[in-house]
């Protein structure tokens, strides 16, 4: 970027219940008053890096051009590197851990790669590094008041960065696709690793019916366009807000009426498909 | 309004562990960049369309004047519209399902409503529409930057807007008032549907008794000034600081230890109040 | 301070569900259009004013110069004071209930005090005063708007203040040290009332071996650098974040895992240690 950044999209599993959240955008301030924060979510699960990695992916595409921090590490206090990330609309700040893989994928890929070294940028620590408040909260607000990339540490080269775990869904003998919950909303929508145009290819289509295998059971659910053509305690398919394929019922959750939580496995089986042994005993 | 808003007031059901607050604020700041956000609540429980109205309305005294955008919709995905209504003060967002009608009113009524249909101003969806990301926030964010409310889409009839559906309470033969929870506080404090004219008007007074019934039991409440005036495990009714009557207990969870939720049936019977059996069995 | 402060960090008890947070910030915004707001937190424990005093302590020293909001009051609605505590860096606002005596003392103390007792800087109530909406919040717009502290009620004497109750660990005969929970983090990380210089001063040392008795067992901790020291399922004691002593696991809550809450007692037996029947029977 060529001028410093206005805005900083913040991502941690931090919760709101202890004051990390506030410390870090104070600190993120100090160096930058004119900064806006915008928090993207505090509550990825605690040390729970693909899940926060999946919640920056679905955030990427509407954050404005500037600053994504983004702090999810079970290697707290390991050696784990902090990096900053240039990408073509800005940078992303986080541990090299993976979290950050998927988005800086989406946004066009690394221009550039600097490990968070130069102590000069960095806040004395009265205990061992919170590395969120002392090294990367920091980064970000030095970033923002223009200071450049190449100041905050060493250049690291992209291709050692630690790459995202996600997986894609696998398509068996005789077209089933197993797939995985990837995100369960607030309102219990499953979200699964498929996207609608791999589940078109093996014979799904829109207003047909589709063999779901979950929790040990058979049910069948409907491809729909949109929650509310779901009757009455029907189970559907439909491409969600983010684009891919998602299990849901009308006001109703899904992920409590069929026992799934985030990494549950679910096999799609379109029509036409053959398994061995697919229904229930 | 003859300026661009300054601020938007933002409350949803949305929650805060999925990113939607974040995202649909990134999509407002993404064209209006100057504008201040400030979140009134985004856990107004899900589809709870009601709530969300009484939430808002408790709220619209003290918001800054702008844009309020509410969003809490169970039919998301139907054919309902979603509309901007414009106010003295600014203008209401949300969608058309009586949401927004209590505040409407509260801030002097509607000057003029625009369904949000005009494709210029929305996002692309990458799946089905997310009305608040795609096409309430974008209007927030265009009305913020300038963008005149007769532009979002077209002009409708207040009158055939969808009414707010809020209960008063029901004046017995005798004098019972009956009544409903309709806010229970963080601190347990049971918010009614009852105007403090309303009890005064039924022969109650402050520091008078008033007989209480609910869940099935009856209790006797003094009307006191504030909370701390009653005493330990004391039932007390008070006018709240939204200016309506409310049961409280001194540091203790009122709805907890009378078994009330929102939506609860409370009577009260001033005194001089005669009923049919109105006593426990 | 000369000039009108540009930041206001905010923290209570008044969690995020009801919009008492959102309320406060439009009241502060109405008077000071240009002030930053920060939120530290809002999930103090409803009435804990000393979890409400520590949590703003820990934050502090990252706090830009300007005001702090802090409120927890069980003590609503009594005759108890709201104050302004002006500070070398800033202003403090909050009830008069030893909510902010850490904070100020760790500013360096209070080089004047003013009672909120001006009407002319309030808003009217509808019921009984909601003071953090009708009589602090306004103070912290007003201060940020440029008004002068003294204009803003009666001068107090800063020895009159409610001191804060922060109890030290108690060093007993034979040099067991029994302190307390004052901390419980999201991730279950236990932190003590233990400055790493007093468990030093008993004979404790990096690397080495400590006795520690909780709930009714003993264990013994390894003092070490970082979170990820510990091995599998090794309870151990560093210095945490914030320069004090806690008890944590690798990736593991030691709250649940110890049955430990704040306010749990904790004896540290350092090395040479005597006490009377230390053991378990």
């Amino acid at each position: 970027m060529a001028e410093a950044p206005e805005f900083c999209s913040f991502l941690s599993d931090y919760g709101l219940v202890d004051g990390f959240v506030g410390v870090c955008k104070a600190v993120m301030l100090q160096f930058a008053p004119e900064l806006g924060i915008i928090d993207v979510t505090h509550d990825v699960a605690p040390y729970d890096v693909r899940g926060g990695a999946l919640a920056l992916v679905r955030a990427v595409p509407y954050l404005p051009a500037g600053i994504v921090l983004a702090i999810v590490d079970p290697g707290v206090g390991t050696d784990r590197r902090a990096i900053v990330v240039e990408v073509e609309n800005g940078y992303l700040i986080g541990p090299d851990n993976g979290l950050l893989a998927p988005a800086v994928a989406m946004m066009g890929g690394a221009k550039q790669v600097v490990a968070l070294t130069n102590p000069d940028f960095q806040l004395a620590a009265v205990g061992p590094t919170f590395a969120g408040r002392d090294v990367m909260a920091p980064a970000a607000g030095h970033l923002a008041d223009g200071v450049k990339i190449e100041e905050l540490g060493e250049v690291v080269d992209p291709v050692t960065l630690t790459p995202g775990l996600i997986a894609l869904p696998q398509i068996e003998v005789g077209g089933a696709m197993t797939a995985e919950v990837w995100w369960i909303d607030r309102f219990g929508n499953c979200q699964l690793n498929v996207d609608p145009v791999q589940l078109t290819a093996q014979g799904a289509e829109l207003g047909g019916l589709i063999e779901v295998h979950l929790g040990g059971r058979t049910r069948t659910a409907r491809w729909v366009s949109t929650y509310a053509d779901a009757k009455p305690s029907e189970l559907v398919v439909l491409v969600d807000s983010t684009g891919l394929i998602s299990l849901a019922m009308d006001r109703t959750s899904t992920a409590e009426t069929c026992g799934l939580h985030v990494g549950s496995g679910v096999t799609l089986l379109p029509p036409g498909t053959s398994v061995d042994g697919p229904g229930p005993a």
